[in-house]
């Protein structure tokens, strides 16, 4: 980690957590550092490194390790005055929070792909950067290699967003496209996802159940509406309920089935929700596929654009993080610092509550075959405002049943709720099997 | 135009040229001032006006604009020492260059949208920009409103570009899916673009010949492989020869007809080249249809990303204009101003000529309908080291007349030309109706 070109400066680079992610940033930071060198004027210099587990740096052979400065005390890197920006890639809410926080109130810049810790607690942490003029940049914590939160605050930031709707999670979006694809069950997906390493062994509830997805849609939202959006904010459902019949049934209409994480100003009020949904095949978002990511902007002059790329892997978020840190040493001035993008959260926009929001829904039921069961389910439906845009009747493997599928216009939530549960109790009604939002995306 | 917040710094911009995208950046700074100023703590401030035909300031009705000091010269806006940021939207070399060479080496910053000056003379005036400690930025000059330029330049800048592929000409897109959504000719769909204003009545060539798209290849280029390449060095073909016949034919095989940007670096060596060419209905970028536009980007870290949106129009032109002026703002200080992504061509890469890439090839051939034929056709194929991976006979109108559609494994294109000059000649063959490259994208 010498200096090669003694006529520019060196960025000293302090990594917190040593993981995948991290290894990922350290190697591209040794092989790119003479191309970088020519391309920002900068040298960036890995100074220290710390990880609690000495030895899974120990179990590295990666070259130019060894010539760092090791510790398991991240007080260590923190407190080396040398230190100008801090790599947190510990992941999680604690210590990370304090880790950061310190960092910056020594004056440190800092750069993180942690969503957790910028969906629970961003807010405060920008807060902190601006008081010692220095930012906090994440452009890895949402859709790994793919560029957008830089775009939204720079080349976007003149438009006022109304809504933002992404395929952030891949191990979700590789689960859907493996059931459509190859005619698999939620179970069977999940598996192979498990197998490849797209989800988690032991825990995949996660991705699977919408939490890192609510976790990127609150950071999104945040910088597109300029109001604080935490991850409590975020109204969330997850994939497992839906089946490879809903998948048939969507394709047979014409929409392909994905977790969408949906931001929607409207009158200065946010809506902020994770939720599978039916999407129209010709739109673009229905082209994304496996564990590929992609964010979707409306704004006011660009009208619509799309970012898409890798979701995760060790590569892609390196490259973000490593963006992150060429935006900050480019012009690094360490007299002077400052802000580079800052928070842009100067609103304080109220929430609109899921009971509250308008959605078209897919309505999948299985009743009794007889006369006047579709009067009594229609006349719920209409009491409470729901609409019906279309409905199928098909025949099921049980005897004396048929199975129902319902498009609706749009609805207030509440209401369609309320008719579910109405109908759900109907003594004509086998069961309500599933419950899925159309999106149109229009 | 007064301050509106005491408390924070004017940004001067002077405005030179004020015709459709211009009128459209005046027009967003006035209306989003205030959210603006809150935004990135700047008052965005436009001070002066330069425009040769003053008719057209004073026939405008825009609000704010009398306020404005206007000139018919541009001497007036470059030689006001309060200005600080130059926005040249004259359009074409000259004399655009002279007025963005005098701003940066008087220590302004210039923004522009000017595809032709910035392909052709770009490296001379980010040369002139790094002496002056200032910079020159053109996110507008290539995909209107898509942010693809800062992405390269910042959160993708780890990478090594391998290749780019852009549909960056709104017009030809929009004239090669009307061909085939609507089943017109090319006569037809240029017809349709020209009466909706996407394509110029008077002289539509810089789009359909190919040149627009070229300018944005050479700047995207530039910046991807860090190596100067200009308008000169990009080879050229226009969509004005692809017929309803190769976009059905294309369509049977899986395949659309796009207008593509190609940039390649490998082994050191640049290619640069646009052209029609087949793409697999299944990649994304076969997806984008009318007047969108997308730019694809391989590099070593990312895998894969795009940027897709909106490549035309006055609101995200504009759009992209001020994200720069937003990126100089921000971190704006007169005293020390500074370069804020500069000049990335620190090498001095060869540049591979057509005759020497390889491609595969789709052809269409009219011949006699007579035994032995496609023996002479393929063994002319065979001589050059053309190999064929597919081929299909098809009846014509005409009596004793076949229709053969070849696609080509890939070949070096000399060895194309060559067997195509050869079969041209032959007795049994009547013409060569199509030659068009086939680009899988993978």
């Amino acid at each position: 980690m010498k200096i090669e070109n003694k006529n520019i400066e060196d960025i000293n680079i302090g990594i917190i957590g040593f993981g995948y992610i991290a290894s990922g940033v350290f190697s591209l930071i040794q092989r790119q550092k003479d191309y970088l060198a020519k391309k920002i004027k900068k040298n960036l210099n890995i100074k220290r490194i710390a990880e609690k587990d000495l030895k899974k740096i120990e179990a590295s052979s990666m070259k130019g390790l060894k010539d760092i400065k090791v510790s398991s005390n991240a007080d260590d890197v923190l407190e080396d005055e040398s230190i100008d920006i801090i790599v947190e890639l510990i992941g999680g809410i604690n210590p990370a929070y304090d880790y950061v926080y310190k960092a910056l109130s020594s004056g440190k810049y800092v750069v993180t792909a942690n969503k957790d810790l910028i969906a629970n607690r961003g807010g405060e942490l920008l807060a902190v950067a601006e008081r010692n003029n220095v930012d906090i940049l994440f452009e890895a914590s949402v859709g790994g290699g793919i560029p957008i939160i830089g775009p939204l605050k720079s080349s976007l930031a003149s438009n006022n967003i109304s809504k933002i709707v992404g395929i952030v999670n891949g191990t979700t979006n590789y689960i859907l496209t493996r059931m459509e694809k190859d005619n698999l069950s939620f179970d069977e997906a999940l598996k192979k996802a498990q197998e490849l390493g797209y989800a988690e062994k032991a825990n995949p509830s996660s991705d699977i159940e919408g939490y890192d997805t609510a976790c990127k849609l609150a950071i999104l939202s945040s910088i597109a509406f300029n109001s604080r959006v935490t991850l409590n904010d975020v109204y969330r459902e997850g994939i497992k309920d839906v089946s490879s019949d809903d998948i048939k049934n969507a394709l047979d209409m014409g929409y392909r089935i994905k977790l969408l994480a949906i931001g929607i100003e409207e009158n200065g009020e946010i809506s902020v929700k994770v939720h599978p949904a039916l999407i129209p095949i010709s739109h673009i978002l229905a082209s994304i596929e496996n564990t590929f990511n992609a964010v979707y902007v409306y704004g006011n002059y660009i009208d619509e654009m799309m970012s898409y790329g890798r979701g995760a892997g060790d590569r892609p978020t390196a490259s973000s993080v490593v963006g992150d840190i060429i935006k900050i040493a480019r012009n690094f001035d360490r007299k002077k610092k400052g802000i580079i993008y800052g928070c842009s959260c100067f609103e304080d926009k109220k929430f609109k509550s899921i009971d509250d929001t308008i959605s078209k829904f897919y309505i999948l039921i299985d009743v009794a075959d007889k006369p006047g069961v579709l009067a009594r389910i229609a006349e719920v439906f209409g009491r409470n405002l729901v609409s019906i845009n279309s409905m199928i009747q098909k025949q099921t493997d049980k005897e004396k049943s048929a199975r129902l599928i319902f498009i609706t216009h749009e609805v207030v939530n509440k209401n369609l709720y309320k008719s579910i549960s109405e109908i759900s109790k109907l003594d004509v009604v086998d069961k309500v099997l599933s419950i899925i939002r159309v999106e149109d995306l229009s």
